[in-house]
């Protein structure tokens, strides 16, 4: 049998949660950008700045019902003194200001402002519109139809109105040459909608990162294994949560199996990885059989391995070629707290998200105490109990994933802090 | 020309919000249930509570390394005055407990406890054990390696243990027969590794609703279209904000095309719906030509036209055979807001959700006023701009899309409040 002293020996030193994340930031950086159909490119990332190539309305169109006219020919209108206008036509939305056809109708010729045929609005003229309808030219307000009449002939104008009132004009929302969205944005639905209307139908946005997953221990049995159940045996859980947690990251999971604790087989492994992101789970300690971090320094670059945290302080990760490596502790809580400290970040970068966007928070008052010790930063799971409380959950160990399911979100303990009383506001991460 | 009063009336009378929600909310209910294999199954709701059928642990295993010993022998123990005990041999991960091989070698043995083979700790006898190894049996504590030292044959204990001391019970994490996870909840990454572990491999989930979407609209045109930049003519870009937010929310989005405002052809669309809801943009309101309020009360029941709120007051819905029709006003940010209030309720009804999880908040401090009309619910567009601080966004207008795209979510200025003062905490709805 080996020695004790080799098997059990501790970490000599281990770095610090800031310093570690200042290693990451500096050995990460943006993967390249490809075009994606606009419908499959909600939550992915964009790689440029997206300028608009067009205005936005495209033409200057009525923001109400009611008559577009000259609005100086409107002054002095009152109830009592109305002004009478020419009433030359209706305009309905999708119409191009012309007299003779509709849109939807087959044939309907699609004229432009001053174009034979096109609607002009001549001195003590006006024009029925209808919300969104283009203003036709020469006009340059919409007097509402509340403070007109009209007989089919004739509009009378009871009321005065404003140059440019209740009109959008043509570059309102959105300007030509305008910068619509930034680079480093996740898009969103609302953003879907504004490409769109700017034409912009395949954006760039940054490749997702390919993250590999290997989970290593000879006690882990695949969940359909006949070796379930059997003593000593542990399904392996972790392959589901990573697989879960990059896909939810803007990552494509790519699962390498699992590997037993044996050096050829991880060194066999870890040679043949081609991705972004290797995420490996076990093996990552000082024990006997934790062979991957030695194999990452020989392979590779080992660039942190320990680090003051908790859980997950046996975190290790480095560099593999092009490739950044994670070794992440094998018990699910820790897997789960090395993600969100270390891998969440990592693809963030790569995806090259903004930092401050990262995670969503909010702030609660704590309902009990949440004990910690002092030099090291505690990643306490919580649960929101409503009235902005927040509830610490009792863990019973790193190995215990359901505190993890029954938690919202996480609270971190920094290191010169020996906990957090009850009643002290806090931070929560959300997950 | 038809008569002005006709074309420009408004609505008699709005329907307030509670009540249009409480109409809403007899009207839908949970879909019927499917299994999905688990890797997809991320974002789904879960139709069914999950008991599990197994302990996990499935086996009582050791929290530390160290030497698994009956804890009564060790009583009296110290550094001084040392107790010895025979070593019997090595668990590692993954062993079943027994002397002769690895589980990651070929031919192993799995050796249950009491089986020939099996590793049992006898009177006076102590394995060395790794953490996560299987206890083995006749030891009922493990005796951390700190507290000992051994020669390969002799181990010596330096001090006490207590019976169950740094051992995982069998069931500690999850109990057989436990309700592990509720009906209703949408599967985490946390969750489906909790799903591994129990051997939870097709959960039953809610069927996906699918949502049929059309967009009406002389005006409207494909952003592929000749036509898109033609005077008059307006991008379709609320196919793509729809779509974006029905797959947010879990519903499977079905595109149906632009539809003019022709009666007869919005008629035939709505007569040939086959799914779960099917939404509308424009044509909603009270005018000549918003055919879609009085098609659906021809070819169904229409039983809300018009709700007291801004923007989106002139959203309709009802009933057309088993589905959900919900009419939407054109305008995007109406369009967004009308999905927020009643069309993502209604698919979250339908997925079975609970409804307190329906919105994530966040309180903060109004940075300036956010101006309201009394009578009348507003949905105020607002961003957060750090320090705890909400900055009301001014719109220009429910047409501008773009003021959709700067905000984080939304506030709520309720009926008989006008507006809240800068400096007020409020609540933020997330998007």
């Amino acid at each position: 049998m080996p020695d004790h002293d080799v098997r059990m020996r501790g970490f000599r030193e281990r770095t610090d949660l800031e310093s570690a994340l200042e290693v990451l930031r500096s050995c990460v950086g943006p993967l390249e950008e490809e075009s994606v159909p606009l419908l499959q490119a909600m939550g992915r990332t964009l790689a440029r700045d997206i300028i608009s190539t067009r205005d936005v309305p495209s033409f200057d169109k009525s923001a109400m019902d009611g008559y577009a006219l000259r609005a100086a020919e409107t002054f002095g209108a009152s109830p009592t003194d109305s002004i009478p206008f020419r009433l030359m036509g209706e305009i309905f939305p999708g119409d191009a200001g012309d007299l003779e056809g509709r849109p939807g109708e087959l044939g309907a010729p699609e004229a432009e402002p001053g174009e034979v045929g096109a609607l002009e609005v001549g001195p003590g003229e006006a024009v029925r519109i209808m919300t969104g309808g283009a203003l036709p030219g020469g006009a340059d307000a919409v007097l509402m139809a509340e403070y007109a009449t009209d007989d089919g002939h004739v509009v009378l104008a009871h009321a005065p109105v404003v140059p440019g009132r209740n009109v959008a004009r043509a570059g309102e929302d959105i300007r030509k040459g305008e910068k619509v969205l930034e680079r480093g944005r996740v898009l969103r639905p609302q953003d879907l909608g504004v490409l769109a209307s700017i034409g912009m139908m395949e954006p760039k946005v940054t490749r997702r990162p390919v993250v590999g997953i290997i989970s290593t221990g000879s006690e882990l049995v695949e969940p359909e294994s006949p070796l379930v159940g059997r003593r000593g045996r542990v399904v392996n859980s972790n392959r589901y949560l990573l697989e879960g947690l990059v896909t939810q990251t803007g990552g494509e999971a790519l699962w390498l199996g699992i590997i037993p604790d044996d050096r050829e087989a991880l060194h066999t492994a870890l040679e043949a990885f081609h991705g972004d992101i290797l995420l490996t789970t076990g093996a990552t300690s000082v024990g006997k059989e934790d062979y991957l971090p030695g194999l990452l320094a020989e392979l590779g670059e080992l660039l942190v391995h320990g680090v003051n945290i908790r859980p997950a302080s046996p975190l290790a990760f480095g560099r593999l070629g092009k490739a950044l490596v994670v070794l992440l502790p094998g018990n699910p809580v820790a897997t789960m707290v090395g993600f969100d400290v270390f891998v969440r970040p990592a693809l963030q970068l790569q995806l090259g998200q903004r930092e401050e966007r990262w995670n969503r928070r909010v702030r609660g008052r704590l309902r009990r105490k949440l004990a910690s010790a002092l030099n090291r930063t505690d990643f306490a799971r919580v649960r929101l109990v409503g009235n902005g409380e927040v509830e610490p959950l009792r863990s019973g160990g790193a190995g215990v994933l359901t505190s993890v399911t029954r938690a919202d979100g996480f609270v971190i303990v920094p290191r010169d802090v020996e906990g957090f009383e009850a009643g002290t506001e806090v931070e929560v991460y959300l997950y």
